[in-house]
């Protein structure tokens, strides 16, 4: 079992990554203090809910917890308000209180809906992740949590940090191999913006992650997480540094629109976003390693590398105009200035972007 | 023109109150720092919009700035989330970033929505308080902003708070006498919690703060306001003393229950709730004047003090049940042990409190 510690002073909080975790999830449970005589809620969804839930609810309830669990469809649509509210209601049901918390058992979907209703339920309840993607270590550390909105993702939400991070690898064994390679985008983004060595190591390693090797995912997650939570320590309402996560994310976000969520994985897009990224980063002067290292580390993990030439670069642009880290006209990008290392530049021309779009469509496959 | 500071170290924030506060607006917005380069969102209602909010446009964008303005029915009704996903629809069509101001120009309703709508789009952007109605001095001071479930009134919510509350006494020369009436309540209250002296000037000044005397206004709403903010400085997140602010509501929230919202005003439950609380606070121990001041001061003030002998006791109870203060089968209850000071008893019996409430139905009007 490998333990780190996401440091915000009085909000800080475990993150515990190994195999079997969630068996001894009552114990857990308890060492972080969660109350036996305030009901929990269980939130989770049709796919993780049926595999897992109820062992999950067994061992809490048999250490005495109160448990009341909610299953909700798969996919991006259950990050809206109306789902949202249904989960509300089911806290009120269950009589959820001030000392209650909310468990998100599931991805990014789930931690983040469930992350808002805790966040938002009687003005903040306590609220636990446990993470059952790859693509999760990144969404489930830092306590950013929301809902979507027609015209925007994410656009609902809230800064709300979980009491604790409880990741059980065991649960990443059933991963499709597409949702594994989509998850690691997350991981190499973490060595990509501020550890070359870790690169490095992913180039190296690539195979075993793909292939769930466990002790290769052990130590990539933990590693992953470690950035996450450096980078979160020193900025966690994102008004300066923590920017640096969305490198790939501009892009990637656009893609994501015009593809229509869901046809698209999150991962896929951030990965094409990263190569544009690269591709601008050697453009204003960073070796040209950065954008062979990039693409190549991509690759080697099933990720996609070039953008397929259907996308309409305008719907794109526009896409990117609606997102928020757009203002007057120029965007906010994350450029790598070495593997490792990135800067952000927040004049960045909207013109180098749409031929950063154009050029991708061209980009050989590795 | 009075001024106070809301103590909370970074989130400091000013309450400017005073006569024609609305005309020199743009000041205090460039004072406050709000950028002109964002759109501000004016959040407002039916009562109020056609009243102010041309002026208070028309003098921002004299200043520079870029206003939209968002006007809802008046009314409880307006803080659903239905109402709140619409003003988020307007914040997203109207551009709103990172750096845009939500104002709220209104009462209670008004502020509380209008701040839940800051406190989420983008994860939380800065918020102007522009109290119309005595009631808001309350609500538009500490930060508490939610919206209601069918199931449970301001269970949706977060604590943001605003960067400034800009108070015109002129706003309220309209506000028809029982409104007038329902906002003195709250200011009793702080009296009631706080400060003896107070309270004793209410009492001899009754009169003059229901015919909206200026000056005997403008001194009485600054006192309260300086109670709540001194109460909201040790305490911003509610975990202990800023209990005592709900004095009176623990049964003011379920008489507005069962009444049905809006029949009842809030600021006439707390009086009633209020008159309860002295009589519980008489019966264990408390000088006979508690009871005695409470209930003529109210009086004075045109409140209610008897609890109509229609409302079914059991109904009450049920509704009490409901509140988020309620926790295994105790109920945390704010009893006044003098004028001036009150004490928190979180072990308080339900039968006692139901006694009480048979009691509220006897009570002498005054």
């Amino acid at each position: 079992m490998r333990e780190l510690t996401v440091d915000l002073g009085e909000r800080s909080y475990p993150i515990y990554i190994g195999e079997g975790l969630l068996r001894e999830a009552a114990s857990y449970f308890e060492k972080c203090g969660l109350s036996k005589r305030s009901p929990l809620l269980i939130v989770t969804d049709e796919h993780v809910g049926p595999r897992y839930l109820p062992a999950l609810e067994a061992t809490l309830r048999k250490a005495g917890y109160q448990t009341v669990g909610i299953t909700l469809p798969s996919g991006e649509g259950s990050k809206s308000l109306a789902v949202f509210e249904s989960v509300i209601t089911k806290a009120l049901e269950a009589g959820l209180d001030r000392h209650s918390a909310v468990v998100a058992l599931g991805g990014g979907v789930v931690g983040d809906l469930a992350g808002y209703v805790a966040a938002a339920y009687m003005r903040g309840i306590r609220f636990v992740q446990i993470p059952t993607t790859i693509l999760a270590h990144d969404s489930s550390v830092g306590g950013k949590v929301a809902v979507n909105h027609p015209l925007a993702k994410n656009i609902i939400g809230a800064f709300h940090q979980p009491e604790m991070v409880l990741y059980d690898l065991e649960t990443l064994q059933t991963l499709p191999a597409r949702q594994v390679s989509a998850g690691l985008a997350e991981v190499v983004k973490h060595g990509l913006i501020w550890d070359a060595s870790f690169v490095d190591w992913i180039d190296g390693n690539a195979g075993k992650l793909r292939s769930l090797d466990p002790e290769a995912l052990g130590y990539a997650l933990h590693k992953g997480c470690s950035v996450k939570a450096a980078v979160v320590s020193q900025d966690e309402r994102e008004n300066d540094v923590r920017a640096i996560l969305n490198l790939g994310h501009t892009i990637g976000h656009a893609l994501e629109a015009v593809a229509g969520y869901g046809e698209m994985l999150h991962g896929e897009a951030i990965s094409i976003g990263m190569v544009g990224a690269a591709r601008i980063g050697v453009e204003l002067g960073a070796p040209q390693e950065v954008y062979e290292v990039t693409k190549r580390v991509l690759a080697k993990c099933g990720l996609p590398v070039r953008l397929p030439s259907h996308f309409d670069t305008d719907a794109v642009m526009d896409a990117m105009m609606h997102d928020k880290k757009f203002k007057e006209g120029r965007m906010v990008y994350i450029v790598p200035t070495a593997i490792g290392q990135v800067e952000i530049d927040k004049n960045m021309s909207a013109d180098r972007v749409r031929r950063m779009v154009e050029q991708l469509k061209e980009e050989a496959e590795v």
